[in-house]
């Protein structure tokens, strides 16, 4: 029982094509052999050893009851029913958001491939060559295109890239200068990010006409940055040099949001003196998506690059000497700098910055260029024709957007936004007296003329015909303000330009990457389990991609459904009472939930509240993101048993308890085991006058046995990219949603633009109001498919799965942490000092040798540098587990090799490994390592049918010398 | 200019998603470059010297102007148009077709991945043990249903496969018998098929009940074989084995027509006496498509082996021992044994019976039992809610399907049919007095009640709800028919059960195939040009795969739009009147052709005309596929130059003109060349009474330039699986479409089912009224993406790839043939003959060498034994093309070592290619070969950044000795 009641129809009636048969990996057979092993009868007495029963919620909280389950036809219909009721409007409404024209070679081959969605972000760079080359392409993309000298590979949106701009502005002025203007051209999201940032950092804000602000002596005294809007959010072409030069003189940054396909014909900000370049690369071939997921861009001049935030791939070279890419200038990144962090950001938008990337790719510069001219040539004919029908047009330079005084014609812009809707057509409504255009690359010359003729109409004005279509030029943009300098004239960006040549370059990428496809991935912390086929199917409908975020509302009823299921579920799952879907990584949940811990202390008169205790084994997001939120960090210790030492919290709770904010756990703990004191430690919090924050990412090991709200928590974040099935992309995108105790509600996010929640919310804490909301499409269809069992069911799968690994590997390595009935939670650490202290083999060694048994290796030295933190995670099966024990305990003997002095330390399997193909192929004469070739490549003999290949040899972890982005490839 | 008209938009306000840009592999400069090393100036000057003038067409005869362009966003709005102009109605109409539930795993990775659809037919085994595993799992998947000793690796469709299955009962009587009995309850399609075929082959049909006919002595004295449905078309499960023992008695074979899900449940026909079982795998998750590609099956019993048509996979082993997949028992095949061919089969339906072999693999036998279960409980359920409301189900026994008399309950048919179709419902119309109604996998009990309440609200009946739900069976079959043997016990259908392990073998068997996704495919004669993703795309638009063939048409219309847009681009393409898209490959295409002439001569009395000539170099398929038709084959020779022998050409037409039937030519012929008597070797033949038959095999070197037509043919077929785009599939599906000249119209297939053209028409050649409709899509989508302009400008692309990459290599190998300017038509022919004359090098020993720069080897042998017959197609770039022949000519170089002898005879580069990553890793003791690991492995510098790597070593390309087709694996 326990398991295979999930697995087995009920009746020969009952429907067959459940998802939970397909998604937990273990067979029934198999269930009974791993418990047998564990000396356990029945699954039920597995996990009450295993979960403290003090913290254990009723075996039908999360049931298909409360949750009923779908079969995969059912969701299919159900998704299907739910795209029918998003209305096909078009969207003009511009604002940062556009619709894409989504090449199908990059459509089908990237986004809903796999090959390319499963990997996860390329820390283990020998087996991720062909994502970090495209990573590498996004960049250079970036940087040519701004003309800036450095670019990072992602950001999670335009607004906060722009807060993050903001706050290198800050940092850059040593904290010391407090005021930032933004211009009023700048998005309203955008702006409503920065004022929710702002807050934490204590950066003062100053909106308005940037250059008037910096007439003011106050302003320009205290001013770190600036952030202008290129082109505007009115379609303004505007020439900051001026400024710049202006803000320079202030030794303040200029930060400059721009549009990567406009910037094919301006002149681009790195030209004109922007210090920092950010925006949003969706419009390359990245559908809309009510709001995301896109890659958003961060570049800056070179002398700010170790303050850059995010990731940043550089070239490296391999053991061989071999050209490689790698994640250059770690040692920026939360997991070392901890509260010193730049910046929060983790899981980033690599799915999507490769979309982009490919996009580039496939048009070539020249191909961009004719997009952008298209694009622009429509909007002359678009202004010229509004001018027959009588309208002015506001802004007198233009790239692709319009504002139109519909006042006098049409008499208001009522009468437009009806005679628009009235042709499916969304409008930007600005106010009473003006409506905004945008036109993007799907735009034809017949949409323009119905676009032409909604504003005809509205004013009475006759209709108008392709006789009235006025001549065009290439460029009707200042001429100080076009660009002169070449772009993109790197190989990579003007070889594929046919389909053919395209899709080979996608699978040669691909080739070189070690997915989910092709083995386990059993990184600790990261829950990469199955990322299945009907839950990605919905995700790619054209009903869901093409919907700008701010459509009306009665225009997007399928999300709203969508949405207001999985909030639902959500709650359900957490037992917490409100849910925001708006954070877009757990980073930003963690952000966001911290921000709504400080709006409740400050509704009840406690602003001053800013002590957060966080655990040393936290992860360096944590102390980061409390930072961000205005918190001071106060380490709290763990006890030898890998525990949280509650003597240490309870003094710090009490010393802190007149400014005692939060305190921040993870739970189970990021050691792998469940604590039994996790609500005394919650009520010392509680007793002290602190909010408790629950860390998620290891929410899969809670579902059905207990919940946040139940271990003590206040607030939570999930990572749908790990618990809830949303694929890491190889680095993002990720949903970090937070659910709260009902006292909090009222403080979840706003938007500026569509209202969410009331007036006691905190300002947006993302572009969109519902962050990436296409993609909770997945989450809302995993959790729908496996209803309230099969989620149960699931987690006590990968509970199972993880306590049987390390019984497996307990005689081989040293488990360094579990409960006192021997049990791990759904991770195990193992520590390998021994073999550093024996032998100075490290724990790189024995990942990099895992790559040549064609596994990922796992989580390394995190959360203990000389530890290794496994998570197999429910949809793996007895096989596969068992393959990666045995190639683990095999490997041990290989380092026991070393240890005995049989093979020498610095030239042996480990200390070598990986072996790529082109070392096998050395000339005898050069092949010098006391190992055969065999050993080096099939030290197992299922490596002979089926082995993942590393492309290159190991590729050094230090720091990068020069970091060399710019491949020129 | 030329070419690049295509490429370069009209205006700045042009659309710029083009297709041509991105079909067309060579850019601008590219075109350049390559008209300038072949001494052009422009791409029509080059044209005028490749094309015979007197048979050029206007240039704007295929033009945008005669078929307009759709950009690739434009063409998918028009699917979508299309997809719901097909109304959603659900089908229980069964005869053959079904519902399928496509595990969206396979749906996704297999039917939508290029990986897998874009491969060739595996002829080069060591780049093919992927789909050669998994086209054994489908052919022991067949033998392990049906309890067979062997079976083919799939076949066109259940009505040819035993039309087929006719053939060899005929043959195994050594053509001394006539008489084959047709049993009443075999499909209607299936004996439409039959009686096409009987004709060619003088075969007497005897239709009716099987028992009572083998009561008649002249019957049994004549008899070869006799064709029994086992479930049959009414749904009765009979006890056929006394009729086997009867039919063994009188000497001749018992074939039977199956349905594998049945056969779950059912006594498997191998173990009742059946000798040929053939059926339609499509509901193992292929979708019905409106009639197809679907994989059908055929297996015999081991004596019967040698003679069985279509393809074989067999297990063998490579030079190092290791066991290897290859294609068996090839010396059966046409291209052999020509007109003594038993039978003209050559491109099947590899992609459609892996999807089948995978479903089996996803939910193996424990999985298709359930399954099987469910549908007969379902079917239990139906029973007697019909007979609740007064109705009688004339099947006493069943699997899934019910024949109802509804004469009395609901006054007649028609009332049934009408109240069904009101709940948006099909069933089968028998006649007046009788409905069929046959359940499947994607129906659940919701369903069965609606069913139900459409039946009892035709008898004025009391509804009915889940209360009359009667108990249900296991089974219900009678006992003696039951299955009690086991099936699929073998490890592959039992391990991959979760989606994970699905994918990953999935996965993994791709890893092992070359497909176009890596490098050119160079297969003269196969055209292997990009099959796009915007083509592809609609294909799986659920509108178009949950359609029954044998659907109402007013339910299709958009199926009949695409249809009757295709027959007419066709119809202007080829020259001709009228088009039937029915055969579904080339070689059905060839058959049908063949015997629309025949029909005609019988139309004119002249039915006795039956000799047919055939060049000595036509493909296989034209003498297998006269014989078919019932001709006689008389060769034509070729002169020296490669063009056909005009004077014995003349001399055999008149010295069979009064039984001159056709001639069967290939234009471009098969050496490659446009010879510039193709009018007159025509007029030749028309003057003394023949038709001309072409084979279309060639026609993507003719269109725009010249066509069929306007060479004189009468009828052609063309291979949509070439020229138009289809996919190859790893060897099908494919579609043989003819077109033909206004006198031949009348003749074109009928469908016994479905009517379509007239009296005059022949019988049906396929299944399905359309063949294999669903992928029709693709070819529409193709040619109205190209529109005309970018058709004809394809043509000159490929005329100019094939041109240039003769230019190349003309100083290192002998071209065999070129016409009198020194230019080659889309392929070129090399003759090697002078290195295996020199150094014992045969064409073997270059074409694996290839594989081992990451290559695809041309076709090899055919159709002169010596030689290479090379064709790249317009979508290979230039730098492919270029890396292409510097691999060939260092190859030569390769060879010029042995040859001089610098390097031994049996032991160098080229006899012990290719190498795979297991001969590298060989111990340095027993690497014991005259040149590096490095020589072996990379002999071109890129191929250390982008190698595709064969899997095995050399297999043996003779016969297999014992063929052992079930591993077991
Ligand atoms: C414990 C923990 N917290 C927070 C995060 C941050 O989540 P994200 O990468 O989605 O920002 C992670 C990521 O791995 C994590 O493991
Ligand atoms: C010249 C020629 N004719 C006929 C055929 C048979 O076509 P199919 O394989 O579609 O039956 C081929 C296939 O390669 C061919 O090359
Ligand atoms: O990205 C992580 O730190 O897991």
């Amino acid at each position: 029982r326990g398991l295979a009641t999930a697995k087995a129809p009920s009746s020969l009636l009952a429907s067959l094509d459940t998802f939970t048969d397909r998604h937990v990996g273990p067979e029934e057979r198999e269930v009974r052999h791993m418990l047998s092993q564990l000396g356990y009868e029945s699954v039920e007495a597995f996990v009450a050893d295993t979960v403290p029963p003090s913290i254990r919620v009723a075996a039908d909280d999360v049931s298909n009851a409360s949750i009923p389950a779908l079969t995969e036809s059912e969701l299919f219909n159900r998704a299907r029913e739910l795209a029918r009721a998003n209305k096909p409007v078009k969207s003009y409404i511009g604002m940062g958001y556009h619709n894409a024209v989504v090449p199908p070679v990059i459509l089908r081959n990237i986004m809903e491939s796999p090959a390319w969605y499963t990997p996860y972000t390329p820390y283990q760079p020998e087996i991720a060559q062909g994502r970090l080359e495209s990573l590498v392409n996004f960049q250079t993309m970036i940087m040519s295109m701004t003309a800036m000298d450095i670019a990072n590979s992602s950001l999670l949106d335009e607004a906060t890239a722009a807060a993050e701009g903001m706050v290198l502005a800050f940092a850059h002025a040593a904290h010391k200068k407090r005021t930032f203007v933004v211009d009023a051209g700048v998005l309203p999201q955008t702006l409503a990010v920065l004022r929710t940032r702002a807050k934490g950092f204590g950066i003062q804000l100053v909106v308005g006409d940037a250059s008037a602000a910096l007439r003011d002596d106050a302003v320009r005294a205290d001013l770190c940055g600036v952030l202008v809007q290129y082109p505007d959010v009115d379609g303004n072409v505007k020439d900051f040099g001026a400024l710049a030069q202006d803000v320079h003189a202030a030794k303040a940054l200029v930060v400059c949001a721009t549009d990567l396909l406009a910037l094919t014909m301006l002149k681009p900000p790195g030209e004109w003196g922007a210090d920092v370049v950010v925006g949003n690369s969706a419009r390359f071939g990245v559908p809309a998506g009510y709001g995301g997921p896109h890659g958003a861009f961060f570049a800056c001049i070179d002398s700010l690059k170790r303050k850059m935030p995010g990731r940043l791939i550089g070239l490296s070279r391999d053991s061989q000497g071999k050209p490689a890419y790698r994640l250059a200038l770690q040692t920026r990144e939360q997991h070392i700098r901890r509260e010193k962090a730049t910046s929060n950001i983790c899981t980033s938008q690599a799915l999507l910055a490769n979309m982009a990337a490919m996009y580039a790719v496939y048009h070539g510069p020249a191909g961009l260029k004719r997009i952008a001219q298209k694009v622009h040539a429509l909007t002359q004919v678009l202004k010229a024709l509004v001018e027959q029908s009588g309208y002015t047009v506001t802004n007198a330079d233009f790239f692709d957007t319009l504002t139109i005084d519909v006042s006098g014609p049409a008499k208001g812009a009522a009468a437009v936004h009806a005679a628009a809707l009235a042709a499916g057509i969304n409008l930007r409504r600005i106010d009473d007296k003006r409506v905004g255009v945008t036109l993007d690359e799907s735009v034809g010359i017949e949409e323009v003329l119905k676009l032409a003729n909604v504003f005809a109409s509205a004013a009475s004005a006759p209709p108008l015909s392709p006789l009235h279509l006025p001549p065009v030029a290439a460029s009707v943009v200042p001429e100080p303000l076009r660009r002169a300098s070449a772009f993109l004239p790197h190989p990579v960006f003007n070889s594929h330009h046919s389909e053919t040549e395209m899709l080979r370059y996608i699978y040669h990428l691909q080739s070189k990457d070690l997915g989910l496809v092709h083995a386990m991935i059993p990184l600790g912390s990261c829950t990469m389990k199955l990322n299945s086929t009907s839950s990605m199917i919905p995700l790619t409908f054209p009903e869901f991609g093409n919907v700008h975020p701010f459509a009306p509302t009665d225009q997007v009823q399928g999300y709203f459904e969508m949405i207001k299921e999985l909030e639902a579920d959500l709650c359900k799952i957490t037992g917490f009472h409100a849910c925001s879907l708006q954070p877009n990584s757990g980073a930003a949940g963690e952000y966001a939930g911290l921000s709504v811990i400080r709006a409740y202390h400050e509704s009840r008169g406690e602003g001053h509240r800013d002590i957060c205790l966080i655990p040393v084994s936290a992860h360096g997001t944590n102390p980061a993101s409390a930072v961000m939120a205005g918190l001071k960090v106060v380490p709290v210790k763990s006890l030898l048993d890998g525990s949280l030492d509650l003597e240490d919290l309870k003094a710090k709770a009490v010393k802190h308890k007149d400014n005692l904010a939060a305190f921040m756990i993870t739970y189970p703990s990021t050691f792998g085991v469940f604590e039994a004191g996790v609500q005394d430690a919650c009520s010392i919090i509680h007793e002290n006058g602190g909010q408790v924050y629950l860390d998620g990412a290891n929410l899969n090991a809670q579902i059905g046995l207990t919940n946040p709200a139940t271990c003590g928590g206040d607030v939570c974040h999930m990572n749908l990219h790990k618990t809830f099935a949303i694929p890491h992309g190889g680095g993002g995108p990720g949903v970090g949603p937070i659910c709260v105790a009902e006292h909090l509600a009222p403080f979840l996010p706003s938007h500026p633009v569509v209202p969410v929640n009331g007036d006691q919310a905190i300002n947006a804490v993302s572009a969109a109001q519902y962050g990436s909301a296409s993609i909770l499409l997945i989450s809302w269809a995993y959790i729908k498919m496996l209803g309230g069992t099969g989620l149960s069911e699931s987690t006590k799968a990968a509970l199972l799965n993880a306590n049987y690994m390390a019984h497996r590997l307990k005689d081989h390595y040293s488990l360094r942490y579990k409960n006192k009935n021997g049990r791990v939670a759904h991770e195990l650490l193992i520590d390998l000092s021994e073999f550093d202290k024996a032998a100075g083999l490290k724990v790189t060694d024995f990942a990099k040798r895992l790559q040549d048994y064609g596994f990922h290796p796992p989580t390394c030295s995190w959360p203990i540098s000389t530890c290794m933190l496994i998570e197999p995670t429910e949809s793996e099966s007895l096989e596969e587990i068992d393959r990666f024990c045995d190639a683990m305990i095999q490997i041990r003997a290989e380092a026991a090799d070393v240890v005995a002095g049989r093979q020498p330390r610095d030239n042996n399997l480990l200390k070598n490994a990986p072996h790529p193909i082109a070392v096998l192929a050395t000339a005898d004469a050069e092949w010098n390592r006391p190992y055969s070739r065999e050993a080096a490549a099939f030290p197992m003999p299922w490596l002979r049918e089926r082995k993942f290949w590393p492309t290159v040899s190991r590729i050094d972890d230090g720091e990068l010398g020069p970091c060399n982005a710019e491949t020129g490839r």
